[in-house]
């Protein structure tokens, strides 16, 4: 058996079972997005995320400025999720032999850059020979206890939002694909080269208790979802038509697909904050997307476990999703 | 420019000027083996190595349960150089398409069984594709503020000692390279494919105060007793003959050197703590070696500065060691 079989879901199953701890002090381990662990009256956020050449970002697409943004947006988000406060990040590099060194000094004068407008430092790292670029990054954070916003606490009859809007990166990426365009809509590819994650978002949600459950968009809605449904043990609906969708995602999907949503149900790496929150708080939820500038959009509702997971379509049928969305190791 | 042309420590050098930080809170940044952070009253180390496939390690030397071992001691290792306690750990891990379960499974076997043996828990981690095997450990401890051993402490006159013996990981990658061996040297063999990291050791240093500056040696004696000379602003004097050989290393390493202590003092990976430690402590440090039944040895003194670095021949010779040990960008 192998990789290909199982995917990476059933291999971080396995893990989790190959490897189970039973010390008190940790919080959560392997299989969340983040690991936290109790460091007196605070608790440690630890997240990790490896980058690889040709897996997850192409050469000719990407320049080392916004290659060093995105390894660390990828884990700012995953703190994000989680409501925490980012301080600290590890980052190991294998180089190839003949990168140019301005290669790797714009790398990190991005890196530098992120580091400040998140407040962030960078404390360390390994480097190393390798043939294709390696990037891990491992971002230290913090946070009070009764703050932290894991998957497992969404309740039927709780809504769903979603921050920002959904399908961009998914599409920017499938633009970014395609040959000889002469044009390429600049937000879309944004979006997927450059995206920003909801360091304050999750922070203001966290502090003001407002979420029930959370989790950053990586894999996808419909996979993300998945998880704070699975952690949670309830189902949930949601409406594709509230889905908020950007004014280029209506324009260029439907040169890639016939159905409207399927980027923005399917298509991973938004890095929007998807999450869950009694009724009674929609005001509140309200004033405060307008309070930081940032759209939350209410797209669905938690069920109880037994109605399971469903769409709802424009006619207003209701449909089970079955391919969530991608599978890493396929 | 490119890598081949500043080499490793010359990267290093540059990423330390291209990002600098000023938070208070960073005891030990960018550059030392471990990160320490301000924690309250205790300090977090934080350290990060990255393994991959063809560079660090060869799959037909190596089984998975070694690797995981293996993967795991080099970062154990670091935080022994600081006399720190380890406690958590995140992997990640670039898998090829075809790699079959089984391998996975061992080798998360081993770092089971590994994280149990020295009371640390396996916390988070990220899986990915890959075209070649990569690992990425991140490892956490803690200490004692007042503790902590850095490479910066040692003063002229201090002893300088080293724990186990030296060269015999270099040779066994010697001897693993050598094709059709019928025989090939178990000890030396083990000591590159499962080092162990001085954990004990180092603690034991740290509690007791017992060293003014440690460093753990995993690119060669020369070259990391250089460190501790370089942060430290001091110079040394080492005798070849004092430098402990263990006797296969004795014996194997005239099959490939004629100078039998060039391995031990340029050959990397042995993962011994490299200490100096003050005159006055020579019967303490006795009786440690001792009572944990670990050999050290005093094998120089540490000078003034401008005395430089000699190397003290068996002749009573002289020499200043110019190529120190190995550039991983060569």
């Amino acid at each position: 058996m192998n990789l290909e079989k199982i995917g990476e879901f059933g291999l971080i199953k396995r893990i989790r079972n190959w490897i189970k701890t039973s010390n008190p002090d940790v919080i959560r381990g392997i299989g969340d997005d983040v690991a936290i662990v109790e460091m007196g009256r605070k608790v440690m956020m630890i997240t990790t995320d490896i980058l690889i050449e040709g897996i997850h970002f192409n050469m000719s697409w990407i320049d080392p400025y916004r290659l060093g943004k995105k390894s660390l947006a990828v884990n700012l988000s995953d703190i994000a999720a989680m409501g925490g406060i980012p301080k600290y990040f590890l980052i190991s590099i294998g180089i190839p032999k003949r990168l140019p060194i301005s290669f790797i000094s714009l790398f990190y004068r991005s890196l530098r850059r992120e580091a400040r407008r998140f407040k962030i430092d960078l404390i360390g790292g390994d480097t190393s020979l390798s043939q294709k670029i390696v990037i891990n990054i491992c971002l230290i954070g913090e946070g009070d206890k009764e703050d932290i916003i894991f998957r497992d606490g969404a309740k039927p009859g709780d809504d769903l939002y979603v921050s920002g809007t959904v399908g961009d990166s998914a599409l920017g990426l499938r633009i970014l694909q395609t040959k000889n365009l002469k044009y390429r809509p600049k937000k879309l590819i944004n979006k997927q080269l450059s995206p920003i994650p909801r360091i304050q978002l999750g922070q203001s949600l966290a502090r003001n208790h407002l979420a029930s459950a959370m989790i950053d968009i990586s894999d996808g809605l419909l996979i993300d979802t998945k998880h704070i449904l699975e952690e949670s043990q309830v189902g949930a609906r949601i409406w594709e038509t509230y889905l908020p969708l950007s004014r280029q995602y209506r324009k260029w999907s439907t040169f890639y697909d016939d159905n409207l949503y399927d980027m923005a149900l399917r298509g991973g790496e938004d890095y929007e904050l998807l999450f869950s929150a009694p009724r009674n708080l929609r005001d509140r939820i309200s004033s405060l997307s307008l309070s930081l500038k940032i759209p939350i959009t209410r797209i669905g509702e938690i069920l109880p476990k037994k109605e399971g997971f469903r769409i709802i379509r424009k006619d207003g049928r209701e449909y089970l999703p079955n391919a969530l969305g991608y599978n890493h190791f396929k």
